[in-house]
This record gives structure tokens, C-alpha cells and sequence, in this order.
């Protein structure tokens, strides 16, 4: 492969040419393709059906605490739901709070609790004049968004291959009382796929914040989803590495079962210290009388224990793992070497990252939608939405069929191509 | 029957001492009798058991507008539940919105989102020197509790066999701007079980508010908990009755159907105008991708439509009706005449409101845990658990059996007596 920087303006015009043609072939099919969103697809979704027999007219929903889930009671979560996501969370069950149905609901909890009610016992966010939190960069869109809705000042930190750059965390958590927080995905992250180094997540616990209500978010949406048996990263415990550093309290963890058993209607949990979850119980006690129980009891019965759930998501892995594979063989075939292009290949989670020449991202989106393919919008893995280079694109291959994918990886590759050689037909 | 009062200081204490004899009997029981909960019984439960059937593994999970229930997508509920819960609460499909499981989570988030962002553009409350809640009392705890836990300032509206003191209600509301919203159960209210009478629901929805951003918080919790067939009380629907009033924007209602289906397993709604749905969505939207659409979908299927969810309330009504009678029957019969206390005989609901003389109702809840009966502490129907009179009590007949029942309202009324009796000692 010859690098398209190296090619002439000729050589450029031409190989434009033979790709418009290529497009133009695309288009004429009228297509209508999504890798914009991190959904699970049906085939997916059908590996959890027998969850709707597990709980039947003839079922005794007593739960082990002999409480009856059917009715009111018990406010932070049943006993076997909550040994089944401390489990799944990898931190003791007496440290695990189960909420509804979304852990970015829980996120979204915690930061409209801390601006009206502080943390601990800390100055409610709202009365101060200025609240600060670090995004690595790319990120998940969502969490984003909720920073921004509360008029949180979001700051950028580059993501490097073993997490966010820490030099650069360290010295503004250190420095900066208005930082509050931090929003991580550790694992598999959104949207690179990358797994925190051990030595990220050290210096992350050993963490010296000048602001004292300083609180890492890390959640931990892809845990267990790894896409390969033999190839799996590993992410040191945070909470336990907390406790360890003395700062037990810095951190919160959160996931749900969204991607494991049904997105929407799966389980969701943080897990914290003591006196974190005593915090948030205060607060729990005046939200809600208690979140489903029903649900959770669902959830424990059908996977039974962290066992049978690392069985259900091999199966998930087996109906990703194939599309994952079609997106990245068509970009190492496509654009490999071409120098118009970088990505990672990913062990887990949910996407891919792309990021191309600088100030193409937009074009590559919408030259995509062009052919019918809907990508995620250009920017949003960046907070405000404004990627600096206007380069990361995420890519997410769970939701069509194999038989989509393909097309959908031809025309992104077409359409990175063309608005390549447009970018670098500009200086030639 | 003789009044207590017209009785001698021997007679009294000679009738103490009978009634002590019969205290003691009972409490050498050792019973452990509990009529503190709105909870349904089990026999209720019951009833709703066969919705566990509604989905299995082999249905069609798709929703009417062909979305896969199983999946991201919906924000505020699918239509087949909008339906359900719009007939339920009177109101025109589009003017729901579906959350979680609770109600109750719906009022926090609306005063938190209230707190952090205003109402509909106004502004947030937090940055307000001072906020006020009207709260009819006697009313209900949880209401006062969110409030209290938002630093909201709560004035006593007294409550009137028609609904509280619109007096009072029309003159502090149009005066003070600080007034942002009324807690009201205006059907079949807790714990009184008064309904608003048309009056009072037309003078509501005339109030002309200082305040651009008072709400009516009309939380219908108990709109179609009737207890007779043939004795139901009616409450004008208050939407349109703003909305006929030039102010379509000034109330939020609330419902789910935790005492329908299952408590804490239900599906909760909020009802408002476009304007204020269009406010709410925007933080749902930040907040959520979505509620447990499967569970909305097995609400929808199970009840068919308001007329299976009205048939089967009537089997509610089958079984809760005797449980009221008993009480009512046992306090007419023990108390009726003796001029130590007073209560409304409800129509529908989950409460049965006591008033004891002045200064007696923590004795008497008091008295009653000695025998072993658990009753909802005195002054939990005031904000700040606060009972100006120490006189109100919140009888919640639902939970025990019928024989529970006539054990629990025996030691009640021998705890009246006994504490009254005490009481009008000190004076003779």
C-alpha cells in the first residue's frame, strides 16, 4: 500500500474518480444502515427469552430475606441481586446498592444529588461558583451530557493507549479544588476499547484531590464483555485499590445488566464504601420506596450466579465477535497503510475508534449518511460535542447483521477515502 | 353511650381499671399486629399474579409502534401503556409520560429537577433565597419528606371535609411569591380519604399564583381505589380544568399502579400540559435512555384496557371493603359517643384518618405498641412530623388479615379510651 500522501495530484484524481464511481454504485442501492449506536442485537437479545419463564404465576417470589418481592420493601436491593452484582462488580456484597434499571440513571442521581446536597457533608455544587470535571478524551456522549446539563465545566484529557493521561490528571486534581470529578470507562472504554493499565489505576487510587469532595466515576459498563476467550484484559479493582490508598471513599463504580440481559429492562447498581452508600441511602429513603424487586429477582433466578452470567455472555461474544472481526479486517484491508487513518482493535465492549486526518470527521459522517449509512454525529465523543481535531468517529458494529455490516464497512471506508483525498487535494 | 367528659373522676378511674384488666389481657398475648403501612395484602397480591404470564419466552415483544420492548428506545413510554395509564388518569395520551416504577420518584425528580433548573425557564429554585410548600394537613409523609429534604419552607393548610382551606390557599398563593407548589391527594387522600369536592377543584384551577412557576401537585394516587360499587366519590378532572382556566400549565399529576399490580413492580406516570412535558423531556433525555419498557408492555397486555384495570379493582375493593368495615365498625361501636375522637368513614383509598382529643395521639400510638400493635407514629401526617394538636392518627387497615384486624382495632380503641381517659384525669 502506498501512503495517499505520497500520491501525486494526478494519481489522487484518478483513484477520486474510480472511488466516486464505486460510491455512486453504493448509493444506487438505496440503503438504509446504523452503526451509530451501541445497541445489542436481536440475535442477542433472543439468548436472554428464557428470563421471561423464570418467574410464572405458580413462582414463589419470596426472596431469600424472606421478603415478598411483590410488595413494598427492602429499598436497596435484594440479597441475591445484590451478591449477583457484587459478583459481576467484583466488590463485596455489602457494598453494592441496586437502583432501577440504568446505571446512567444512578450517574445522573449522583451528580443532581451532589449539586443540591454536596457529598458527605460538602458544600452543596450548586452554591459554588465554579464546578469542574475531567473527560478523557474520546468519551461516552452521556456522560457528557449530564455534566453540561448541570453547568458542570467540562475539561479535556487525552486518552493515551493505558488510559487517561495521568500526568495531567494528577496535577490538576492536586492543584484544582473546583474539580469534583472525573468520568471514566475503564474497561473496554467508550469509544476505544482501551483497559486501564494497572499502573493508571494505581495513580488513580493514590489520587491527592485538593478538593475533598472529589469523586471518580468509574463506570464499569463493559466488565465482563469481552469479545474473545483467549484474549482478555484485565482491570485491577478500584474500590479495593481506594481502600488500599487510604482514600476509600474517592471512587464510585457503576454498572447494570443492560448489555447482558435486556437493554432497559436489566438492573443497574453502584458499588462505593460505607460511608458512600450511607450517603446515598439518605437520599435513596426520601427518592423512592424501592426500585423493582420483581426484576431483580428475575435477574438472580435466571443467571443464578456470576457462573452461569460469564456463560451467557460467551454467547454474546460468539454473535459480536464476528461483526467486530468484519469491521476490522475491512479497515485493515481498506485503509491500512494508506496513512489516512488509525484505529484500535479492541478486546471487548462495544465499538471501534477511528480517527482519521484531521478536520475530516464531519465530512466522513456526512458523506457516509450520503450512501445511507447512519454513523454516530461527528464530535460527540467529545464534551460541548467539539472534537478540537474534528478527527474520532466512533463505530458501532453490534446492531446489524452480518450481511449489513459488510456494506456498512465498505461504504465507511469509501467514504473516509474520498473526503481523504479531497483534504489532501487541497494542499497539493 | 355517655361522653367521657360528663363522667365523674371515680367513675373514670374505675373505668380505667376495667379497661386496664382488658388491656393486660390482650397484651399477654403478645401479639404482633402492624396497621402503620399503606400495603397491599397478600390476598391482593394475589390477584395480579397471572400478569407473570403475560410475557414468556415465546411472545411477541414487539410494541404497537414496532419497537422491540427488549431493546434501547422510548423515552416516556409506549403507547400502548400511555393509553392505559391516560384512560387511568383521564387525561389525553399525549399529555403522559411514563417513568419507573414509582410515583414518588416521579415528585423527587420534578422538585430536584426544580431545585437545579426552574420551571419551564424560571429561576432554579436553589438560587432562591426562600421556597414554600402549601401542605394540607393531615397529609401525606413521604410528600413532606421530599420537601423537608430540598429545604423547602412547609406551611399547614388546614384540610376540610371538601379539601383543604381554599381560603387560605387563594390567599397565600396569589401573595407570595415564594409559594412554588401544593402537595394534594385529592381523591380518596391520605390520609384522610376526603375527596376534593367540585368547588374546591374549580377554585384551584382558578388560583392565580404570585409565583410564574407554581405548580399544583395533584398526586391521584388513589383515582380509581374505590371501596364501594355503588358508593363512589367523583373528582373533576383538573387538566382540563386548568387548561379551561387560561392555566394549562399550572399542575403535574401523578399515578402508577402500585396498588393495581404490584408495589414497587408497577409502572408510574406523570400527566401535564405539552409546555411542561416538553420541559420534562428535556431532562429525561439527559437523565435516562429509557424505562423498563417490558414492564410496560406486560402492564398494557395484562389489563388489556381501563375497563379489565376497572374490573380489577373491584376485586381490590372485594377485599379490602370488610377490612374497613371492621375498623369502622369497631370504632363506631367502642367509640362512638364517648366524645374522644373523631374520623370520616372513606370511600376508597388505603387510610383511615382518627382524631383523638388534644394531646393524646403519641400516647395512644404508644399505649398501642405496648400490646404489640405498630401504627403509623403520631405526626408523620405533618411536615416535620410535627402534629400541632398531637391528635392525628393514620389507621392502614389493608395490610393484616381480618382476624389480625379485629385483635389490632380492639387494642386501638382500648388505647384511646385509656390515654383519654388519663388525659381528662389530670383536669377533674
Amino acid at each position: 500500500m502506498v501512503a495517499y500522501e505520497e500520491l501525486s495530484k494526478e494519481e489522487l484524481l484518478q483513484l477520486k474518480s474510480d472511488l466516486e464511481a464505486q460510491f455512486e454504485d453504493v448509493k444506487a442501492q438505496n440503503l438504509h444502515l446504523d452503526m451509530s449506536r451501541g445497541k445489542p442485537s436481536t440475535e442477542q437479545l433472543n439468548l436472554s427469552m428464557d428470563m421471561m419463564d423464570v418467574l410464572r404465576s405458580d413462582s414463589d417470589l419470596v426472596c431469600e430475606e424472606g421478603v415478598d418481592c411483590r410488595n413494598y420493601g427492602v429499598l436497596d436491593g435484594i440479597a441475591e441481586a445484590k451478591q449477583l452484582l457484587a459478583d459481576m462488580m467484583e466488590v463485596p456484597k455489602d457494598n453494592i446498592v441496586i437502583f432501577g434499571n440504568s446505571s446512567l440513571n444512578i450517574m445522573y442521581d449522583t451528580i443532581a444529588r451532589s449539586m443540591t446536597h454536596g457529598v458527605m457533608g460538602s458544600t452543596p455544587w450548586a452554591k459554588l461558583d465554579k464546578v469542574k470535571f475531567l473527560c478523557p478524551v474520546p468519551g461516552y456522549d452521556r456522560h457528557f451530557a449530564i455534566t453540561e446539563y448541570f453547568g458542570i465545566e467540562m475539561i479535556n484529557v487525552p486518552m493515551t493507549p493505558t488510559g487517561p493521561d495521568m500526568d495531567m490528571v494528577e496535577e490538576l486534581v492536586s492543584t484544582d479544588p473546583a474539580i469534583k470529578g472525573i468520568w471514566c470507562v475503564p474497561k473496554y472504554s467508550n469509544p476505544q476499547g482501551i483497559t486501564y493499565s494497572d499502573e493508571t489505576v494505581h495513580r488513580f487510587a493514590k489520587l491527592n484531590p485538593a478538593a475533598k469532595d472529589f469523586r471518580i466515576f468509574w463506570d464499569n459498563a463493559y466488565g465482563i464483555h469481552h469479545l474473545y476467550e483467549d484474549k482478555q484484559d484485565y482491570l485491577i479493582e478500584i474500590l479495593m485499590e481506594c481502600k488500599k490508598e487510604g482514600h476509600p471513599d474517592m471512587v464510585y463504580k457503576f454498572s447494570s445488566t443492560s448489555k447482558i440481559s435486556f437493554p432497559g429492562s436489566g438492573i443497574a447498581a453502584i458499588a462505593a464504601s460505607d460511608a458512600n452508600l450511607a450517603d446515598i441511602r439518605k437520599q435513596m429513603r426520601i427518592q423512592t420506596i424501592g426500585h423493582d424487586k420483581l426484576n431483580q429477582l428475575r435477574h438472580a433466578r435466571y443467571f443464578g450466579n456470576i457462573h452461569g452470567m460469564v456463560q451467557h455472555m460467551k454467547k454474546h461474544a460468539d454473535i459480536l465477535r464476528p461483526k467486530f472481526d468484519i469491521v476490522l479486517n475491512t479497515l485493515d484491508k481498506e485503509l491500512g497503510g494508506l496513512g489516512i487513518g488509525s484505529w484500535l482493535a479492541p478486546r471487548g465492549g462495544y465499538f471501534i475508534s477511528f480517527d482519521s486526518m484531521d478536520g475530516c470527521a464531519k465530512a466522513i459522517v456526512a458523506k457516509a449518511k450520503d450512501a445511507g449509512l447512519v454513523m454516530t454525529g461527528a464530535g460527540a465523543t467529545f464534551p460541548y460535542g467539539k472534537d478540537p481535531k474534528d478527527s474520532n468517529i466512533r463505530i458501532a458494529p453490534s446492531y446489524p447483521t452480518v450481511k449489513e455490516l459488510k456494506l456498512a464497512a465498505k461504504i465507511f471506508v469509501l467514504s473516509v477515502k474520498l473526503v481523504s483525498i479531497d483534504k489532501l487535494l487541497q494542499t497539493k
